[in-house]
Parts: C-alpha cells; sequence; structure tokens
C-alpha cells in the first residue's frame, strides 16, 4: 500500500475538483476566520511509515478550531478513563436544530465529547483533574504531538468569548443540572484556549498520526493512550466527527474524522496514515466544503476505507 | 487471520457472559416474539473464505426483522441508484423520541433507511419499482442469500400489522409531505412481510457474506451489488444500524452491523467474515443485550474492528 | 348595553379596514375552498336579547371547518362528562410545530379539544357513546342551534378524506397509545363529516348564542348545557380556540372565540351577545386576517370585553 | 355583588378542603422558601369599592416571587410601548419541557413576559430604559400600589442567584441572538431582586387592584396604567400566567392570574375584585395546590367568573 503516489492522487483531485472553487463560505463569526484567504488549499499525508505526501498551502498555519477536541478527550480518558463516560455519552447528536432540547430531554448529559456542550464537559473533566489545566494540556499536546512550539492564539480566544453566548449558555444549563463542576467561566477559558490553536496540515498530520497507529505516534515513537483507547476515539469520531453531516462524511468519505470551522478535517485510517486537508470555504453544517469533496475522492481513487 | 480460532473464543465469551444470562427481556408487542425461549443463545461466523465457525443455537430459525430492511435497501440501490437518497438520508437519527419531530422538521423525509420511517420510504420505492413487488424482493432475497427457502412469515406479518399502528401514522405523515407515492396499506403490506422473515444464525451470515466481500456472495460466487455500493451500505449500517445505540455499538463493538428485536445481530467485518448473533432478551433502546456482549467480546479478544 | 349600535359600529369597521382588504390568501387544500370569492365579508352579531344587527354577505353559507369543534365537544362532555378529561387536555398547544412531539411525549393525550388530534379523540368519543354517531351527532346540532336545515356537506367531505393524511396520521399515533378505542376510518369519517358544514354568520351567531347564556339557546329556549359546563367550554374556546394564536386574539380581541380555515370566527361576550364574521383570507396561522380584524376593532370601539 | 359575603364563603371553603391539606410539597431550591410553615393559609380580597376579606394568614408576609413579573411588565409597556412586542410575545408556552427548544425556534423571542425568558428580556428593557433600574422599579412598585415600604429582599435574591444557573443559560442564549442589549450580569441582577420581593396577601390584593379597576388603583386613586393596556395585561394573565397550567386555571377558576413559586396566586376579576391567597405547597407544574382550589370553589360558589 505504501505504493501508493498520494501526491499524484492529489493533482488529479485538485484538477477535477476545480468547478467545486466557489462553493461555500467562510466562517465570519470572528475576525480571525472571516479574514482568512477562501482559495487557500493544503494537503498533507503522513503514512504510520513516515512517508509524506503533500500539497498547496500544506504548511499554512490555520485556525483548527474544533479539532483540537480530540486532544481534550484523549487527556480526559488518559485522567479518568471510563468515568468518562458518566458524564458525556457517545451517540451522534442528530440535527443541531435539536441539540438544546435533547441536552435537557438527557439532564444536561451531553450526547458526545465533539459537539459543544460535550467538549465543555471534557473541559470541565480536566479543570478538575490538572493542576495547571491550560499549561498542562498544552504540555499535552505539545508531547503527545511531537511538536513543541504549539501555542494558544490568545487573539482567538478573546474573539471567542466575545461572541461565545451560545455556550455560555450551554455551561450554565449543564451547570444547573450538575454535569459542570468548576467554575464556568474558568471552565471555558480552557475551551476556548483549546480551540485557539493554529497548526498547518503538516503538522495536523503529525499530531494525530497516533490514532492510525495503535496509539502510539511513529513521529516521536511516544505511546499517547493504548490501542483500545485509540480503537474508541476513532469509533467517536466516525460516528460524531462532522456535527449533523458525520452520516454523509461515513457514507462518502468512509474513515474516522474530526472537522473545524476554520476549513480543516483530519482524517485517519487505522494502519495506513493521517490526512489533513485546509480549505477554508464552509457548508451549511459547518465542514469545508473541499476538504470533504478532497477525501471522497481519495478513497474512491484508492478504493480504500475502513467499509 | 483465517488461523484465529473463532470457535474457542466463542466458548470463551460464552463463559465470562453467564452472570448476564438475566439481563434484558423479550419483545412482547406480537405474539410470535412474546412467546421466544428467552435463553436461546446462537452464533454463526463465516469467513469471506467459507470457514464456519457456530456456537448454541446456531440453527434454531428467530424472527430476523429489522435486520432484512438491509436487503430493501440493497433492491433500491440497484433499481434507483443514487436517486434513493432523494427520498431517505444517511445521518443517525438521534433519539428515538425525536424522531416525529425530526420527520416533520425534515419535510417528510427520514434521516436514514434503517429506521422505521425510513424502511417505509425504501418499500415504496419498491412498489414503484418492481412489477410484482412481494414477489421480487423475495427473489432478490433468495437469489442474493443462496437460500431458496426464504419464505415471508404471514403469521408474523398478520400480527404486525395489527400492532403497527405507529407504522401507519408515520406512513400517512409522509404521504401528507409527498414522500409516499403509493397507497399506504399496499406499501405497509410489503414492510411487514420484509419484517416477518425467519432465518437460523448460519443462514444470517450466509446472507450478508456479500457485504464482507465487497459484493459477491462467496457462497454463490454472485455480485449482488458493486464494491461502492456495499462500502456504502457497511457506512449506513455502521452510522445507523442500532436504532439510538449506534454509537455505543460503535464504540463497544467497532463493526458494521444490524439489529432486530426479535433478538438477532448481524455484524460484518470487511474484508474478513460476517457474523450472526442470536439472544432473544432485548435493552431498553431494542438491541439484543447478550448479542451485543458477545460481538464486544469479539472484537476485544481479537483485538480486530475497523477502527 | 344592548343600546349599542353595532351596526353603526360595523360600517366605521369596514371603512377603517379597507386599507386591509387584499392581506391574507384563501385556504387552497381542497377546491371547495379554494374557490370561494375572496373578497366576501360578512358579520352578524346576535344578542341574549335576540337584537340582530347584521352587515354584508350575512346570510352567504360557507364551510364553518373547525368551528363546528365546539358542538362535538359539547355532545361528549353531556355523554362523557367530566371523564372526558382523561381523554383530551385543556391546555393550549403552543406552537403548531410542537404538535407531534407533545403527542408522543404526552402519550398520545392531545392538549385539548379544539386541535385536529383532540378533535379526533372527542368523535372517537362520540363513536363510542351515540348509537348511530353520524345522525345522532346531526341531530344534536340541528336541535341545540334551533336550525334544522344543517346539513353534512358530503363533496367537502370526500376532499378532506383525500388530503388528510395528517389526521389519519395523527389517528393511527393515537390508536398506537390506546387513545383511539374505534375504527381509525370510522372515526375520521366522523371528524370530516363534521368539519364539513355550511353555515351563514347569522345561523352560526344563532348556533353559538348558548355560550353567551349560559347555556340556554335563546332563540330556542333549550338548555343545551349547563351553565357550569357553559364557561368551560367558554375558557377552552379563550385559551385554545385560535391555533397558535390564541394569545394573541386574547390579546387583541379579549373574548373567547373559535376560527376555522374556511374564514369564520364566532367569538361570544358571555351575558351580552355572540358574533360570528366571515372573510376567507387567512394569515400563516390559518386565521381570518380581516375577522380577527373586526372583532379587535369591535371590542376597542365598544370598549367591552371579558377583560 | 359587593352583598356578596367573602368571608362567609372563604370559612366555608376551608372547611371543604381540609382533606386536601398534605398535597403538594413546598419549593426546596433556595432556603427561603424550604423553611417556610407548610401550613400555613392566607386569602385576601378587595374589591374596587374598597371592601376588605380576609382570611387566616392574610397578614403573614411571603415570598411574592414570579408575580412580581406583572409590574416589570407593566412598566416596560408604560417606557417602550408597543414596541415591547418586538422583544417578546403574548402566547403561552405549552409544556415546560418545550421551553428551550421554542426559545430556539423562534431565535430568542420568548414567547410572553411571564415565563422565566421573557421576564429576562423585560428586565433588559428595563435596564435600557430606567436611569437607575433597580430603583426607579422600586420607586413604581411602591407608588403603584400605595405601599411604600416594599423592599426588594437581598438574602433571598442572593441564593437565587447561587441557584440561577437556569436562568443565566437563557439570558446568554438571548443574547446570542441579539435579543438581551445589557450585559447578562446586570439584567439579572434586576430580574432576581425583583423576584426576591415579599408582601402579604393584605398588600398584593391592593397592589393589584388597579388591574380590576380599569388600570387605576382605588386605594391610590392614582392611574397605574391606561385601561387598553389594563386588559391587556389581563388577557396576559390568563393566557400565561401558570406556566403550563394556564388552560387549568382557566378551566376551573376562570379568572386571569398568576402564581409564584412562594406559594402565592392573584387573581383579577375585572370591575369586581382583586384577591390574594397563599399556601405554600406546590403540584408539579409549581402552582399551589390549595391557593388553586380555593379560587375554582370561590368561582364556583359565587358562580361568577369572566366566562
Amino acid at each position: 500500500m505504501d505504493a501508493i503516489d498520494y501526491k499524484k492522487i492529489f493533482s488529479e483531485i485538485v484538477n477535477e475538483l476545480s468547478s467545486e472553487d466557489e462553493k461555500g463560505s467562510v466562517a465570519t463569526y470572528i475576525p480571525e476566520l472571516a479574514n482568512v484567504d477562501p482559495n487557500k488549499l493544503g494537503m498533507h499525508l503522513t503514512t504510520v511509515t513516515n512517508q509524506h505526501f503533500a500539497y498547496g498551502d500544506a504548511e499554512e498555519a490555520f485556525s483548527i478550531q474544533s479539532i483540537a477536541k480530540v486532544w481534550s478527550l484523549t487527556l480526559a480518558l488518559k485522567h479518568l478513563g471510563a468515568d468518562t463516560w458518566q458524564r458525556v455519552g457517545v451517540e451522534p447528536s442528530g440535527t443541531a436544530f435539536n441539540s438544546l432540547v435533547q441536552l435537557e430531554y438527557e439532564m444536561g448529559i451531553p450526547r458526545n465529547p465533539f459537539i459543544n456542550a460535550g467538549a465543555i464537559v471534557v473541559c470541565d473533566i480536566l479543570v478538575s483533574c490538572l493542576k495547571n489545566p491550560k499549561e498542562d494540556l498544552l504540555d499535552f499536546i505539545r508531547t503527545s504531538s511531537g511538536i513543541p512550539s504549539i501555542e494558544y492564539c490568545p487573539v482567538i480566544a478573546e474573539s471567542e468569548v466575545k461572541t461565545g453566548h451560545r455556550n455560555y449558555a450551554l455551561a450554565h444549563m449543564m451547570k444547573g443540572f450538575g454535569n459542570i463542576h468548576n467554575d464556568v467561566d474558568c471552565v471555558l477559558d480552557l475551551y476556548f484556549s483549546l480551540c485557539s490553536i493554529k497548526l498547518t496540515c503538516k503538522q495536523l498530520a503529525q499530531a494525530f498520526l497516533f490514532l492510525a497507529a495503535g496509539g502510539v505516534n511513529p513521529a516521536t515513537q511516544q505511546q499517547v493512550i493504548t490501542p483500545k483507547r485509540t480503537k474508541r476515539i476513532n469509533s467517536i469520531m466516525q460516528m460524531c466527527g462532522f456535527y449533523d453531516e458525520a452520516g454523509e462524511f461515513a457514507f462518502k468519505v468512509g474513515l474516522p474524522g474530526k472537522s473545524g470551522v476554520g476549513g480543516g478535517i483530519v482524517a485517519v485510517h487505522p494502519g495506513k496514515y493521517c490526512i489533513a486537508v485546509f480549505s477554508p470555504r464552509l457548508n451549511a453544517s459547518g465542514n469545508s466544503v473541499k476538504a470533504m469533496k478532497v477525501l471522497e475522492a481519495l478513497t474512491t481513487k484508492t478504493e480504500l476505507s475502513i467499509f
């Protein structure tokens, strides 16, 4: 399999998708996302045997946003283990529309750790478990990815605070149900910091390569998490990684993945590779139009997916 | 991989799960399910290389119920192709609780072809496409599975009609939205007939082995459906095969599968095997308690899942 | 009060509302409603002392639709008494949007006897209580109103059957919950017949005058129902008579009333009068735009409402 | 009518209701409500001609809670007039269960000014309109009621802040929709202060007597608000004053009213009287069990309601 020439495939895909160039629109709720060049397109695939295939703006840093929630979940599982699942579920969330009523009907237990409510609970767990939550989480991110230069981006975090009314509402509602144990402002400070991180496609592909390699990051040889938990994180990415389009992504791409409103998507082929794609224009569900198309074309051309 | 001694693993699993014997309860809404011996336990795994591993009541016929919806979807895709997705989605349905409001909010388009509303739409498609819907569907089931003895069970179908008020409600609501084109009674006659089929674990594992083998049933060498559509059916089983427990099944088992309220579950490991497990006691979501446990233990012990 | 010159007030109102002439649109789901002249405007007010005030098309017969549900409720209360409230509630229904999820959440008990689901349950009660449901209900309508010429309109009823998928869905869902005791088709036959009746404003004002007169119809001197139940029917009209605009009607008009999608509204001032207004153009909630305006102007000009 | 001996009626009612003594339970979410003697029972009826009828603990001060929302609405209408209805509706809210999804579906516009979300919006309006919101609102309450001794109760307000997570969630969600213009903490400070007021039944009956008297408080001869707005406030109390039991209250009592979780209910018979009843044990909807029974018996015995 390593013999596949992904670089050639990338070129073909870009040619074929040129008619899709103008579809979707960049997120505008904070200036740091609104001001991104919408025509950027980067791809980077790294195999578990450390082969690298890149295309376009693969070394352009962008706001990875919700993709970072994979780290908070991983670290919470390392600290709290299976008890994490007392506080957050593993089920897809259905429509965005229903998020609040579900949270209410299910007594403040979010459906999964990747919807906002669930990621906020995971941050609450980290605030309880970690001595210096923001520093310790950043340490984990740097070590597990093997990229010591990763930083929170305070400008983005500050913009998120200013527009994050919905997240405050979710946190207060869950506090009312007893599922947030710490101060709401403190939990959301960690949450917004986590979502503020900027990375390149190349860095992203390295950072989450451990999910393709049984929990070991091949770049550092470090065992980030156990093989069993690696599978579980992958399954949650499969079921819940794309807001209310998880089924669409499974149907078209057939790989576990996680998207962010910054236009990035990370996808994992267990045992094979990790790929990051970046293209800022989003569809109505908040997923990058072109990154989804690229990944669909990739698994179609290689005829390889988990299904 | 074929060297794995699944028979030994089955014995271990049964030993370890003996403490779970009394959990859950048999479906009671029709006498044909209520009167099943709750202590039955059957397993049958068939590899794509035609190796067979069985345990317990693997040759006991039982009502496969919703598992049969995989056939109706497969046949609809063969006839209507991608246009099927104009009529039914590919997204998980969230909670059972929300099913009706989602159907209303989404203008009569069911979330996926495995929830009742979606399977009814698929039956409506078949009524439109097939000359003799009931006969033609049964023909397809017999041919694709290589089991010419399969029959509808009129007693079960009749009981379903008598208690199927909710399904009539769904069909009429969708007809109001224009998403049922044929007579409601005619569509539901096909639907209830489809769900009335009885099979053994051994037969089930053979019938759906094509999903593990790129669309070809190894038992018959027949190409049931294209490799690409095989992957798509597997992805829908992964995302939507277990009512509101799809995430739980992905998390614990890590294989595409489909359950029925008769206590059966079919799971598929693409490229490797198809397994059917039967144990009639159900959990609150309508999935067999013990069949889920058996499959969880199987992928844990073999350390093999799609993730 | 009887000295008020309602005829003069009607003229003033019509003058003042001429700018509203084109607002709203006629119901189109059945030809019998779609083909009505949208510019018709009729009003008829009858006092408990038998004074009459009419305007415009007050003697034009039109389809009274849901207004007829006041009769079915009245007759059910006469037969089943307070036990009626085991089967249907007395609360407003909130948004139309929520109707199905509420019915599900509340186990098949409709919120009130005037939403479709509730009126269907009331018809089910009548099917159980009456020897010849259709004949006996029509007898009651004729006798209580003192208008022996009232008939069901089979053409309208037949059109309703053809387009009434949503009502079939509601009835089947409630049957699933055990809250419909009789055959769905039989219950809906009564329901659609009831809603098919055509009356003039003058007849309507006479038919429901008993609600303004402590249960006695002044035109016939007949005690239709007890004074206590009269108050209760009025209170339900106040709270639930205008779909999801009950609050708007209470706020602007301040009288109990009931509307129908044929463009009619009946309103009751207890102790004083009953008024019927007919204007076929409806707003988005299915209530006559101009009839609501006329009634708002009436209670504003007379400075008399129940509040 | 003034000749009715309400005092005698009160005695009869108390006798007849003695079997209901133990039903319901006191609110426990803050200590100031949890520690109230559950057996207190007070009633005070004041007619528009200034006759007074009292029973039991009519001069015992208790936390009036949501009853105070009638004042905030009245003052907002005086300042913002009909524009208030751009920010909050006049429709009943249906079930408590649906409150959040409705708020979301309706883009942050609460259904009415008496549900929590609506009262918070009204407080936001007052924060925008008033120079010193807390002082100015208290001034209005003192002047309009003619009771200069009314004070906010800081101990109760502080307890509400500590447990008011749900209200913070509502306020943040509406801020996300742009329907809260001021700082959330500042708005909720006013809201919790408003709800902290303690009054006796006698004071309550005097404070809201203006609603029975065309907007003039007979005790002070002050025109609190116009006759037209008085009717509108009464209509909103009728439709929305009892959480999800507004229909029940209209059906059984037949008067506009407003309840609070402190166990108080105020009811208004336009043109006749205002009555306050206090009994701390609540039903599942948060309304005083016995106060509702007392008012039902009152309008039954006098045979006088607005219907």
